[in-house]
């Protein structure tokens, strides 16, 4: 039986999804609760992986078992068992054929930031502060990351991944006075893509690079050129989609 | 020289505004700060105490010196020595006769809730999830707090303040989805009124308790029939104002 979960986590307090061997991880504190709820040790497979202090509203997650538990259950189950800043919104049995990780076809991430002279202490969880920004300009930009690029100037730099084209079906720029909210949905994403990509609308809307630096990026993979990496709370995974 | 402050905080890791001998509190971190900035113990005034685990988007703050430093000084000073949950947003020589607490016209909080059948980690620093709520009614029992009471039953028992009249200038309540907030502006405030208010207002919401019980507590006094005090992350400070 495949059990899917709906996670939603604060990731301030973690060294992102991944369990590794320094810090505690997003995964490592779900497999101990579903551990400690099933008597058995579990491993689960989410549909991607965050880094240290990404937060996600809505990552998905399946895991197997042989218990004939009721797929509900497992929601408050593992919620009692939970820290407040991770929990199950939702517990059901996956689709036949169902991977969290494979069949995932679209994700948005959501990056906020903040325009203020100073550091805000009831905004710089989920947001980055930064000097100034101008939507519009940033809206310009964004079109044209739009469509199916290689995208290797924008992901880090030592990354291992040999395929980096992806695609961007959307990207929404949404102001509200001085917060900024910039939704990115694509098939995928490389290493710090979304960071990368917001530091770059960010410098375009400084006038720090043109147009045509951007464009010749995408061309020649040049990382250099763009904007620097965003620092990681102020990136939200949002959702994920997959064909029904 | 009065030094007025304003001062943004997140009171989640705090045991409230004042310091007191167990756990650490906002004004003695600010103190500390201000001791390795000035060389010299300062006793700081604030325009009110919150208590553990509420915030502050603008509270206000003053204190005294003999230094001669720029009143501007203060606020980048400080918060390089203090940590990112608590910020001085800005720092200003105090008009005359200006008293932080003392002078104090209005205060306006906002107590934030969010509907949902699970806690979610991405609201609950913040807000407090409720299972239902019902902004038109609340609206309505609202109007009853409007102008001057005696909010004795909106108060925690065993408190020592001996008068109980207060002003309520206004209350707003915006909804947005599924997250309420609901404004409160006052001449100021008894200990747990803004969460006892809140919880009332809540209770009449879930059809528990009438109009006339709740206007029955404003003339009698009696705290028991009206709602639970609310948990104070959903409470924050927003400003303070005072006559110029």
């Amino acid at each position: 039986m495949r059990i899917m979960l709906i996670v939603q986590y604060d990731g301030t307090a973690y060294c992102g999804w991944q369990s590794q061997q320094n810090g505690l991880s997003v995964q490592a504190v779900i497999e101990a609760a579903l551990e400690d709820f099933c008597g058995a040790k579990i491993r689960i497979t989410a549909s991607g992986r965050t880094d240290s202090g990404v937060h996600a509203r809505a990552a998905v997650v399946h895991f197997d078992t042989d218990l004939t538990l009721p797929d509900y259950s497992y929601a408050p189950a593992l919620n009692c068992r939970l820290p407040g800043d991770i929990q199950i919104l939702e517990s059901k049995t996956a689709p036949v054929g169902f991977h969290a990780r494979y069949l995932a076809k679209r994700k948005t991430y959501a990056y906020r930031v903040y325009r203020s002279d100073r550091a805000l202490p009831l905004k710089s969880r989920y947001a980055v502060r930064v000097q100034n920004f101008n939507a519009e300009k940033m809206r310009e930009a964004s079109k044209l990351l739009l469509g199916k690029h290689d995208f290797k100037a924008f992901s880090a730099s030592g990354s291992s991944v040999k395929n980096t084209v992806r695609v961007i079906y959307s990207c929404e720029i949404e102001e509200s006075g001085n917060d900024l909210t910039i939704y990115i949905c694509g098939n995928g994403f490389l290493y710090n893509m979304v960071r990368i990509i917001v530091g770059t609308l960010l410098k375009y809307s400084d006038g720090k690079i043109s147009l045509g630096e951007i464009k010749a990026s995408l061309s020649d993979g040049d990382r250099g050129r763009l904007g620097k990496t965003m620092p990681p709370n102020g990136l939200t995974l949002e959702s994920v989609e997959y064909d029904n």
